[in-house]
């Protein structure tokens, strides 16, 4: 098996009369996009506009969807909102981006959870299993990215969905896997070479190497770049040149999840 | 062919922590449910919980979207929105609910469009097709509950959708077979017994008698009750009273058409 | 020094096309309104509505601001929000309904938090700092009504900010001062005349009594009753007339921590 | 009287986590600034801080409200939407940016609509008058930022406020005096020279020229300049430069309203 990794970007977080990021030039280099369901951004033109150009590209494209928090833009940690009530605001938007993309023409193949979200549901397992409910019940064929081990790829297999394994370029790890908070000192890698290097180590060795040195071994299908920093379309375009440099095909994380289900791997 | 009819009723329009209407006491009443979707009203949480009530009382459900307009409660006319981005809202509306019905074991069978929306559509034929356009891109075996003679039901009908045509059982209509406005007198009727007289001469003329005398004839499949106003609840009751007395059988929309369609019958 | 109380009530916290509570009903009842300013609930039109109906009766008004959080009525914890921009939420929330209360004739007097941050002001000294720091920035002489002996109301002194103490009618207490969870058995009291014998007892006494029978001393200006509860409004009226029975006068809170304030008496 | 004009530009246009414009590029430009006020753009933080840097340079400040209707940037016509409510949107919005520019220590001087409601506004003489009697009810000594010669500026002048006359740069006139409609050709002028050219002409002549050749006099007291289009700043700077070059000074509108309420000029 030649190596190969998936670059993904969460994309379609313009709003109304508002922009977000560089979609276009994004979608140029990554090979999947996780595009905002209208909750904590995105709207049906922006997500229509968006699975076009993906479609137009080849891009593979999946649900971003995230907590009921538009002012906030889904990174405020709600407490208080009950699992049953979070799992209906998931079923509502994977349902209407599901929708939207088969109108396209280009169906959604994954889902991944944005912001506060994602993090909260990291480390909390009944959260977690809400979020995979959610997935299972408008469809049990979509994808779960999500980073390996953390209680959210925990519960997808344990309710039987596929995960795809997502690392981040740009970001530390601490020593429970999870990531480095942004608020330490190094939690954040701005130098675009720096940042390819330590992703070709971890494709390298299939692991992560913690802050503290710590070595977490995982199966890495898909490689996390940022569309919204400074920098966002240099840092992508670098990785994706340095990775098929050191001859490393850059596919599809569905076709990479798909093709290791058929072929017997383990994740 | 015996005679039946449709009761359909706006519902699930309940908001976040606020409450709109006796829905639990008009799905006791009405065969078929129109489901705001959250641009006007509704919420996933309302959402699922109707689809879930009329599920159990065997009430067949459809969507019912609106402009973006949660402000407004979808009741102000918005000009200067694009029809391909109307289009699209209606896309993601439908989808959200599609699926979220699916989820529930209750599929929709129709759409319905709502306040202003509808109104402004039915004067539209541009609006009226882009309506259409949505509903037939997410599924063409939709129904398009609608105004018989509208531009919004003539436009679903250029389109291949199938139609089920409603009358209003609590309010006047115009010469040109529009509802009479509001601010006319007379416009909106009260008494439900009077209301009652009238639809039961709508079912057995099978057409609308207007304001000024005219007769309009027109298939009539189903009946338009109101949940929101006060004496809802009771005028549906009366009127169901009323016209199962009468030996008129209450059968959901969606049925009704599906067989008018399979005996060969023009709309 | 006769004994007088005032009687406080959330209101104004219908929304658009929604209504919540019978406002008009808990006007004929209560001293002391504390208005939403349109961030969990309220608009414009409500909160006019509301002011002008207040002024008719003689009720003293106040804002009632919240985090930006209509989706989940205030009661959702938002973490992550920083002290800086939550203080700027707050001076337009109680700019806002200021000018209003200005254009109707009828200035408000104090501000009394909502929901969830409320809630956990009263535990966060930074958070109450920043909340007292937006009331002082907008008017210092405005009065913050809340919880005695909790950070809210203890950074408000901190400040120089006056302010009201308040009890609750139907809530159990825990030892630490403040309410019981409503999670708790026994944390709400639904009887009304129960609910009266435990204010007028706490009246009597100045201090709350908690679960576990610890008794905690405090001056009380104002009892808050609920309005958007079921039996509010009995509740409410069972209190007003009991407080009356017993002879103590009601009379609104601002009137009462002013001549307070002027008589020199210590809070 | 030497010549002096004014330069001003709609702000405060970001939301949440979305930028509009660059709104420190043109505070270097500019001596008026409308700052949206959270129903069509802007939210606590960005007023607060747009508030502060105009501040910092100088420049004044006043409200730029709008129909509530976030998700259209205020661009949509709102038809249905009562002058009573319209009217209380108005106290509300203007109330909370009039009191967050008091705590930052720069209060507003003016009200300029914004959008759709200043289109409509501007041939509706009873929107006009809601929108007048909103100002005058929040402060009587704000000024009414608005095209001369239309509804709004009348109503303004009728219900006793002053009044400030803009103009656009880059807009072609119809000979009604308005703005030639965006989708007429030459209706929007992109070259920053011929802009120039044009203002100059309009501040020399006191008149506009319409796109048949007639002219309209009028007292020119401020020039409108955009911030939220591509090549924005440089069309902002280029007239400032031809202004200064040609002798002409910049002065804030408000104290050129004022100066001219004192000289005893009709304006």
């Amino acid at each position: 098996m030649s190596t190969c990794v998936d670059l993904n970007c969460d994309m379609g977080e313009s709003f109304a009369a508002w922009r977000m990021g560089d979609d276009l030039a994004m979608l140029d280099i990554v090979t999947t996009a996780n595009i905002a369901c209208g909750f904590h951004a995105g709207d049906p033109m922006v997500m229509h506009e968006t699975l076009s150009q993906a479609r137009e590209r080849g891009v593979q494209v999946g649900a971003h969807p995230s907590f009921m928090d538009l002012v906030g833009f889904g990174r405020r940690r709600i407490e208080g909102e009950s699992l049953a009530d979070l799992e209906k605001q998931l079923i509502y938007q994977i349902g209407a981006i599901r929708t939207m993309a088969e109108v396209v023409g280009h169906p959604i193949r994954h889902v991944k959870t944005h912001g506060a979200l994602g993090n909260m549901a990291a480390e909390d397992r009944e959260m977690s299993l809400a979020v995979s409910r959610a997935i299972a019940a408008v469809d049990p064929g979509l994808i779960h990215l999500a980073m390996p081990g953390m209680q959210t790829s925990l519960a997808a297999q344990e309710l039987g969905l596929r995960v795809g394994n997502e690392v981040f370029a740009d970001r530390a790890y601490a020593d429970n896997g999870n990531l480095l908070s942004r608020k330490l000192p190094g939690a954040v890698i701005h130098d675009p070479e720096m940042a390819a290097d330590r992703v070709l180590r971890m494709i390298e060795e299939q692991a992560v190497t913690t802050v503290s040195g710590k070595r977490i071994a995982l199966a890495i299908d898909s490689v996390c770049v940022h569309g919204d920093t400074p920098g966002a379309v240099e840092m992508a375009a670098v990785l994706r040149r340095r990775l098929e440099t050191a001859g490393i095909e850059i596919r599809p994380m569905a076709d990479i999840v798909a093709s290791r289900a058929s072929s017997g791997i383990q994740q």
